[in-house]
């Protein structure tokens, strides 16, 4: 027999990790080697036969050969796998990629259920919607989450999640622009900005890629860059509820990066997936910055123009687009659904409206969110939903109180929590990667190391509070044994 | 009292038309200019106060500026909409954008239901599926549509639908890559390619963008592409059975492609979105047009490798990505669920797996369909899920049969409709534009004009075959009052 088997590069990865194949022919012996393209050496009978894959002469995208190793959240699923292979008894307690756990509210899933019956119905049936989204949906987001900031409806992309539209922002945005970002941050920001070819190479020394502005976010500084030492770029990510370190920016300090936006003429891409998450006054969304109050300012006027108007008062100086999701809050992780903000009014230099060019976007590159999920999407909104799924916040909330208690028993310095469900421990002078396979080898917990949201997170381990109690409580006590 | 208005842009779509917001404030007479940003003019009470709006430094992407338009079917919808307007009486019929009509089969909705019901169990809650899928559903798929082609389940992408995936290939592809598409075709090919940079600027003149190579498919060259005169690309897009003409390659056009694509070491994307209306011996994939023949032929063997092997023989000379759909099968345009195949063995020019790279696109940019349709996609590739899509297929062929029957009794040139739900009707010297405006005027019949596919397609008008039986023999009815 002969075996052929690709020389092709075999993958790090454990999708796509089995590339080599081999596969078994007659029994003959040949050598050939026809027109460059594919390369057989001679083989007795049961020995392997080389062959040089036949390449197309399509270079592959320098962007993308840029990235460092996969997304991290795979990586962590990875590296799950293979201690469950190792350990097949084990019972594996996740705590790692910010999975939720908990069913979906029964008023939801009904109302999903009952829209898939209904396609299959005359009366019922819908074909293609409108690519920016139901319309009832559109206006439930805009009255629910942005009722009295002068946001409406038509200003509303609903999405198959913000994940999703961060990269159809990037693709608006194009090639040509900067980026700055909290660091650490969710790795979508800077590896969507890489994949566009908005940033250098990867520098190893410091973990960074060039080009990008790394804010960095860390207990000094109360988790709020310092804006006097950060370079002007034309986008700014931000995140709060911050994904990884579960801090929450003041309105103080969203004032200052408003302003901070308005002086260098960025844009601020707002990122509120886990505002439901919020206990204390701390803003629910960018828009709840004034705007309106500085058009009153320019003025010279301290009247409250909006309270005088028959409108909701719309900022003319719009400098922020806001996404967000249900994922977090509905448990949509698997149903897949979220939406964008971009009022009209935000503009680009020469006085384009960023909203028609993100239609634009969403028109030709998506074709709107399962209708499915967005029936699910509006009974989220209902007064029942909203209730349900408050409540499924709050039991999150309450897993969170645990893990920030049994930390803080252990000693350990502890972040976010209040207001994210997301725990940041701190491990000073240790690779967060290393800790997460102490971890994860000594008590089956899978957590998230710091340092893959870039390299202000090396020191830290993120633990999420999503999963159920029972698994909560027992991470929390293989912790307790763990670090006693 | 005052009014202020926004100086900026107005929109020419319908959505986002009403960019210019007027809002009341206090009767106060005020004339600001302050730091350049904000502009107000002196007004009396009742009388309009101008106001330059505050724009940021963010530069508008150079490449969404080269966009001609919106994108085709919003503008069609959008025509439909100004006519309903103009004759709230009329019986509009669209047979337009190829939005499907008929509901989905029960077996698949009911899969939907139960799904969305399980969500709310302990049991049956999941949350973040697999990036590339449901492992069950790529490996229905892979077995389902590539059983004997040698694609298996890893070589699957599930995705929320083939225009989505499209819009993933060319980030995947970036910038530097040349592309040729058949003329006319599925306008979002181009779009995306406008977006990601990789053209130049609109030619009014020959109405094409710089830099694409438009393939030209007439009723001369029965809509098979002279590739002996055609420019060597990197990608190449290719539909059949084809949107918009509905004219279907034959097994020996398609081994000229691979051949071509092969010769030049492009990479064709296939776009077999309407492959299970084909009824004649047409190939339904890229990947019947032999690779593993090929290498036996390199072998100078004509023995048939694959049937000694006791795994399937994969090609060694992959050429071709495939993007596919369930939306014109099972009526998902808005339940939301395709894929795209990306064998393993495809190879940048540097040996790169494609493959590899497109993971990390749908990865980073992406998480996966909704649960829900992914558990109804599994239903349509059930035994009763199969017979259920084939009759809901079947039944738009009759309509085609009608239309088409329809169209040659009024002695007009038809093409397309045999292996296809589109109808392609020549309206030699005329405008498409125009003709779409007079069917809509005179008919109240929405059609498409063929030149929105390309400058290919001027002179044509697609018809849809997506509608009730009512409505499309009332179509054909109103058409045969036109065109007696």
């Amino acid at each position: 027999m002969m075996q052929l088997s690709a020389s092709i590069s075999s993958s790090s990865s454990p999708f796509l990790g089995q590339i080599n194949t081999n596969y078994r022919t007659p029994r003959v012996s040949v050598s050939v080697k026809s027109n460059g393209v594919c390369k057989c050496v001679a083989a007795t009978p049961q020995a392997p036969v080389e062959e040089t894959a036949y390449t197309t002469k399509v270079s592959r995208n320098v962007n993308m050969s840029k990235l460092q190793a996969g997304y991290l959240f795979p990586e962590v699923a990875r590296r799950r796998s293979a201690h469950m292979l190792k350990y097949p008894d084990a019972h594996v307690i996740s705590l790692g990629i910010g999975d939720t756990t908990e069913p979906i509210p029964d008023v939801i899933t009904s109302a999903m259920a009952e829209k898939s019956h209904s396609l299959s119905t005359l009366e019922g049936y819908s074909g293609y919607g409108a690519e920016q989204g139901d319309k009832k949906l559109r206006a439930a987001i805009a009255s629910t989450y942005y009722g009295d900031l002068g946001i409406d409806e038509s200003d509303i992309f609903v999405s198959d999640g913000a994940k999703c539209d961060i990269s159809r922002l990037q693709i608006l945005f194009g090639s040509n622009v900067t980026m700055a970002c909290q660091d650490p941050s969710y790795p979508a920001y800077v590896d969507s900005s890489v994949i566009m070819g908005q940033t250098g190479q990867f520098q190893k020394d410091v973990e960074k890629y060039g080009n990008i502005e790394y804010m960095r976010c860390t207990p000094s500084n109360g988790f709020f860059p310092d804006l006097s030492t950060i370079t002007k770029t034309d986008i700014i990510f931000f995140c709060s509820p911050n994904n990884p370190t579960g801090s929450t920016a003041t309105r103080e300090q969203l004032k200052q990066l408003v302003e901070f936006a308005k002086k260098n003429g960025s844009i601020i891409v707002y990122d509120s997936a886990y505002a439901m998450y919020i206990s204390d006054d701390s803003p629910r969304s960018i828009f709840e910055i004034p705007g309106a109050k500085e058009l009153t300012f320019h003025l010279g006027l301290s009247l409250d123009l909006a309270s005088h108007s028959p409108f909701p008062l719309r900022t003319r100086e719009q400098v922020a687009i806001e996404t967000s999701s249900f994922s977090k809050y509905a448990g949509f992780t698997g149903v897949r659904l979220g939406w964008t903000v971009v009022p009209k009014e935000l503009l680009f230099s020469d006085g384009f409206p960023v909203a028609r060019d993100f239609n634009r976007i969403v028109c030709t590159c998506f074709n709107g969110a399962s209708n499915i999920a967005q029936a699910g999407g509006l009974a989220c909104l209902s007064p029942e939903g909203l209730k349900a799924m408050r409540d499924t916040v709050g039991f999150y909330k309450e897993n969170t109180d645990i893990i920030v208690d049994t930390f803080n028993s252990l000693g350990f310095d502890v972040y976010g929590g209040k207001n994210a469900p997301y725990v940041w421990v701190h491990f000073p002078g240790r690779s967060s990667w290393e800790v997460f396979g102490e971890i994860l080898e000594k008590t089956h917990l899978v957590t998230t190391p710091g340092s893959g949201f870039g390299p202000g997170g090396e020191g830290f381990v993120r633990v999420s509070a999503f999963g159920h109690r029972g698994n909560v409580l027992e991470a929390c006590k293989r912790l307790k044994q763990l670090y006693k």
